[in-house]
This record gives structure tokens, C-alpha cells and sequence, in this order.
């Protein structure tokens, strides 16, 4: 019988509990043991709820318990979870989350620490909610060298950006709808400005090249400038805007952004709809492989951390491999990263685009009073400086090549 | 230093080869030791290639050296690989093999000799090729009870089918062209008739249930019998005709079966083309999740080969869990599954469906002299005996739900 106790009783946590308690079976079956849940730590009460028996509000109850081998914790946030992330494992047991902030900010040094302690410090519900995707970084793309990693990784705005595709609405339209349905917080920075995927992307770029990826390094756009009028353009271009996280291998550097960009019909990308999530990775022997799947909501989020409790169960005084060290890879410098832009201007400025741009694809969708265009790939420094001399344009997206 | 050697030096075996020369520093890290191939298995000589240091035309010399830790099968067929894998494995080594008829056949069995002998039993590459499917059954969706596994399992026919779709092409010439671009074997039976596909299902089966699915209980059903016409209509159905093999449990009886389905332009599995292969499980918690990539070809199949040599070569003394017991599902009858089907017959028939079939959804996609349509939900045996009745269809294809 393992032991493990539950930080946090919200969305995701009373998930973890649910599921430990209705796939009891399977689970065992899986784990060779059985695994209780001794305590479920919250501050709130729970009357009625049959997690009123193992409800605790003190955390030192549960550290200080040599029964307990494994910490499940699904609070979110930096603090506390970063001290109860240590304390834990200086105790002795092992730790998963499902929190991208910890993980984004204390990956390396908690798997550090696991590993002096000889315990196991495990997080693939951080990214992707149910999709597996941490444990085939570390267990099955093993014999590869990383060359890109792409993904949807928030589900809110793709939710919001096939609504917008599909049914012609306009952002703010979308945006109310999204937070109707309970997908987007009353306040949507998080999502909507990109922060949520750039952790993302952060670690599992961390995870992927083998060394830190600071968040607070990776060039950031969010989708609130998306608007009814490119979704015309890219159905005309036979595109989708995603927000992607990516981050790739060129000439020996690291390029890392989280931007909306357009998406051929081509990628297996392009049909990923609604809350989905998925992450694509580009090996240098296997090619492309991608991962599909729910990124969010209580039950598969939950499901990505009982995965984690049992591997851990499972590797009781052995730490897994996850090569995630503390030193910093120098992400090349954003103004040097190579893209190619579809642009709008205004009609007047079309003659401009050629004498400023060179050979583009102009691209008609029937808009009033705009010309559109594709460029050649160039790097942001250079269209920035050329976007300055055409004197100011409509809307810009990259385009994902 | 973990030494390993490998049988075969065919396609796959040469790639194994390959990946653990060319990668070698990358594998080193994430295996924490360095893996050295001490041995090549092969009838033939291979003058000039660097394998010749290490080939060797006799397994004893393998199995008899006590420095091999890990043996990597890639000559396909069940004998004499059947053979090798268990003196490899009685010997002490951790075996495995990409060699889906072996697994297939004696998967439960060398698991269970395996776990007898404190060694593994891997065969990721058996399924999917490149994708990681196998590894995230067993300690990804761990927390899952199973409740569907449906995949795009042969990349050949994949093709086949994208090609036919798109380009409008027969049968014939698509096969030709499969087999001009070496995707398909001169005797392409094993591909188009499902056989292939029908092996995969079986071993993902027993893997996502937990016991035994003997391959020769699954009704299947190849490719031969779509035609143009048939892509035609589904171009207006907005589906796709995908190879599936597919396992569902509904009642607690599991049904298996391997057919060219319709598949909806709004599942994940519409957008696979070409040689892609991919893979949708469906769990009681998370919902759906789909792995996907490169189902076939030298370095995809062999850097999955090469990540099972890795975790062989971390768990050393520790065998991994894989619940997959020895006794036999017994499938749902199939005249008993139930399935939606599309059915074209001849026009003259088109009153005669309605008094048959009852209410059902005419397809008309202009084709001259024909009567289509889509029949309710019913079970198989219901279908045969209404078409018993109506004298006769042109075609059948079931509509996956």
C-alpha cells in the first residue's frame, strides 16, 4: 500500500481524489500496489464531501507523516507550492504538480533536488492537461536530437479562434462566449496574451534541448489583435490562425516565441478545433510525431497527475531520468529569428509594398480599401524596419512554415 | 557501458545501427551510460559497411556472451525470432524487437518469461513505427480504463487511400504507384487486405485491456473493394475512407475488427494523409487523446527500437510494467456489433431500400444509375440479412461514429 496526499481540493485536485477512488482497479493493477489517499490538504471545509475524513488544513501534518511517499499538488501559483514542493521532497517523497508557474520557474532545481533525495519530482499535467507529453519526452523520444517543438497550447484561445473561424464572430464576441462557457476567466490576460502557453513552451523547450529556457526570454504575442477580417484572409489562404508556442534549432541556437501564426490545411496542426491541445515535435531521426488531446478541464488534467502519482509509485527510491539542467540556454536574439509575415496595409500603399518589400503574394479576399500580402521569409529586425518606412499597416501575422 | 546487439541488418537493423552511432551523445545523456553495439546478426557479409567489425552469422555467439545486456530484434517473421527472443531472454538479456507478427503471437508469453528473469520485454516500434504508442499505454494512461483504441494503422494503404482521394485515381493505379514508390511489396497482400493493420489492433488491444486479443478473432476487412466512385461520394459526405483497426468495449464485451470506414471531417483521425499512421485512445477520464506520425520507414521504426534499448538499458534488474495476461479475450460475436453503414446499389432498387431499411439518409453525389444511402445504426448481422433480402449492393462502406 502507497500512501500520497493531495494538495489542493479545487477543479483539478478533487479530480486526482475522484479518480484514485473510481479506477481503483485498473490502478493497482498498473502500479503493482495499491495507492490511498491519506490526506487531501485544503483550507476550505468540505461538508458531506466524502473527503472530509482524509481533509487536512495543516501541511506539516502531511510532511511530517514517514507514511507518505508521494505529494500530489494541484493548488497552482508559485508560493506556496514552491515551499511545499522542498519541504516534501527534503522529506523524502516524491512530488508531481500540475502547475506550469512552479515548473516554468522551479523545474531544473526541484528535479535537482528529487534526485539528491532520491525521490522523483513529476509534472506532466504542467503542459497539455491530459496529453502525454512530458513522459514521451523523457522515456520515448529519447535516442533523438529535439529540432522544433510547436504546439496549441492554450485551450481558451483555441477555443476561441476556431469560434471566430467558423462562425465569422468577432473577437470580443468570442471572448464573452468563452467566458460564458466557464473556458476563459472574467480576467483572460493569462490567456489571451499568451502568458499561459509561454510557460508552456518554456518547459517543454527546457525538457526538449536539455537545459533552462527562461519564460520571461521568449518573445510573446497574444491573439488580441486577431480579428474578423484575418480570419477572411486565412480561410481565402487555406490557413488557420493558432496560437503557437514553438521554439527550434537553427545554426546551433534556439529560436523561441508564442505568437498567432497561419497554419496550412497541410499540418497536422490546421484540424486541432475547440479546447484541444496539441504538441508537435520534430526529431532528427523519426520526423514528425504529434500528441492530441484535451488540455484542460478537471478530469483529464487530473488523469495526467495520477499518471505521474503512479509512476511514482512505481519507482519508489528510483529517480527517472529527465535531463532539465539549471544552466541557461542564450535564446537567439528575437530580431534575428527568420519568419515570413502576411500583412494588411491600406489600398493606398500598395505601390509602396513593392518599391519597400520586393516580390510578394498579394493575396485578394475581397476586402474594401486593403492590399494584402505574403512576404519572403526575412527577420523580424528587417520587417520592422521595412514595416517603419511603409508608415504603419493594419494587422501582421506569421506564417508557419 | 551497456552493450547491446542487434538481429538483422536489414532496413530497420541498419537504422537501429545508425541512431545509436549518430546520436550517440544525446542517447549517452539520456540513458545516463553509454550503449555500445558489440554485435550485428546477419546471414550476409556486408564489405566496406562499418557494421563489419561487429557482425557476427552465429546467435549463440550473442546469446552465449554474458557482456550483452540488450538484444534488438529487426528481422521480422515469428521464426526464428521467436526462438531468439526467448534464449535471449532466458539468458538474462532484455529483448526487443519491432516485429509486430512475433508480438502479436507470443507478446504475453515473453512478457511473462521476461518478468520471470528480472529483464524486459519492449516492443514500441511493433505499433505505429515511429510514434510512441506502446510507452504512453503503459505509463501514461495508466490511471484509464480503455474504452475505445482506434488507429490509422498501415501507412501503404494510408496513402493509397489519401492518393485515390485526392487525385481521383482507381485502385489499380494507386497501387502500382504505392508499389513504384517502394511503400507497397510486390505481393501487396498483407497491407490492402488488412492483415497488417489486423496484428496492430491485436497487440494495442491486449495492451489497452489488459489480456489477451488473438489476432485470428478480428473480423477484417481490407482495402480492395474502394473505388473511385466510392471516394466520390465521400468527398460529398465531407469524410474521409481511412484503414481503421479498431477495439471498443460496450456491455463489457470488447469488439475488434479492421475495415476501410468513413470518417468524419470533424475527427482528429480525418486529417492523417499519406504514409501517416495515428493512433485514438479513449479513456473513462480523459476523454480523447490521439498520438500520431510516421508509421513506417527506417529511422522513424528504429529510433522507436533504439528508445527501447535506452529504457532497457535504465532498468536493468527492474522489469517495467506491462499488464497484458496470457488468457484470451473472447470478442464480442461479430455478427452481433453494431454499425452504421453506407450502402450503394442499383437505382432500380431505391424502393425496395426503403421498404428493407426503413427510414435512411439518401447520399446523392450525382452518380448515374446508382441509389446511396446511409442505414441506422444495426448490427451486422441485421445489415447481411437486409442486403440478403434486397438481392444485392453495389458497395458497403460503415460510417465510423
Amino acid at each position: 500500500m502507497i500512501k500520497a496526499a493531495i494538495l489542493g481540493y479545487g477543479t483539478v485536485g478533487s479530480g486526482i481524489f475522484e479518480i484514485l477512488n473510481s479506477n481503483k482497479e485498473t490502478i493497482s493493477k498498473k502500479t503493482g500496489n495499491d495507492i490511498e489517499v491519506k490526506y487531501v490538504l485544503d483550507l476550505r471545509e468540505f461538508p458531506g464531501d466524502p473527503v472530509e475524513k482524509v481533509l487536512v488544513h495543516d501541511f506539516d501534518i502531511i510532511v511530517n507523516d514517514k507514511e507518505v511517499d508521494i505529494v500530489a499538488e494541484a493548488m497552482g501559483g508559485v508560493e506556496p507550492a514552491y515551499t511545499f514542493a522542498k519541504k516534501a521532497i527534503e522529506s523524502g517523497k516524491s512530488f508531481c504538480t500540475s502547475n506550469k508557474e512552479l515548473v516554468a520557474k522551479h523545474g531544473a532545481e526541484l528535479l535537482k533536488l528529487a534526485k539528491e533525495h532520491k525521490v522523483n519530482f513529476l509534472f506532466e499535467a504542467s503542459v497539455g492537461g491530459g496529453i502525454p507529453i512530458i513522459r514521451p519526452l523523457n522515456s520515448s523520444l529519447t535516442p533523438e536530437y529535439v529540432e522544433e517543438i510547436t504546439g496549441i497550447l492554450n485551450g481558451t484561445t483555441n477555443y476561441m479562434m476556431t469560434k471566430m473561424s467558423k462562425e465569422g464572430l468577432d473577437f470580443d464576441s468570442v471572448l464573452k462566449d468563452a467566458q460564458d462557457k466557464g473556458y476563459a476567466e472574467r480576467n483572460p490576460e493569462a490567456d489571451i496574451e499568451g502568458y499561459d502557453a509561454c510557460r508552456k513552451i518554456a518547459i517543454l523547450s527546457s525538457i526538449a534541448y536539455g537545459k533552462q529556457v527562461d519564460f520571461e526570454d521568449i518573445h510573446t504575442e497574444g491573439i488580441t489583435n486577431i480579428s474578423d477580417t484575418d480570419m477572411v484572409y486565412a480561410a481565402k489562404l487555406n490557413k488557420a490562425i493558432k496560437l503557437l508556442g514553438t521554439s527550434y534549432k537553427e545554426n546551433g541556437k534556439v529560436t523561441a516565441m508564442v505568437a498567432p501564426m497561419l497554419v496550412d490545411n497541410e499540418s497536422p496542426l490546421y484540424a486541432v478545433n475547440d479546447v484541444f491541445n496539441a504538441i508537435l515535435v520534430k526529431g532528427n531521426m523519426l520526423g514528425e510525431v504529434m500528441f492530441y488531446g484535451k488540455g484542460a478541464g478537471k478530469l483529464a488534467t487530473a488523469s495526467a497527475v495520477v499518471s505521474d502519482i503512479i509512476e511514482e509509485a512505481k519507482n519508489i527510491g528510483n529517480t527517472l531520468t529527465c535531463v532539465w539542467e539549471a544552466d541557461k540556454i542564450e535564446l537567439n536574439d528575437f530580431s534575428c529569428a527568420s519568419n515570413v509575415f502576411f500583412v494588411r496595409v491600406n489600398a493606398s500603399l500598395k505601390d509602396k509594398v513593392s518599391s519597400i518589400f520586393g516580390d510578394v503574394e498579394t493575396v485578394d479576399a475581397g476586402v474594401d480599401n486593403e492590399y494584402a500580402f505574403i512576404t519572403k521569409k526575412m527577420t523580424e529586425g528587417e520587417f520592422a524596419d521595412k514595416t517603419e518606412q511603409l508608415g504603419g499597416i493594419i494587422n501582421k501575422i506569421r506564417v508557419k512554415c
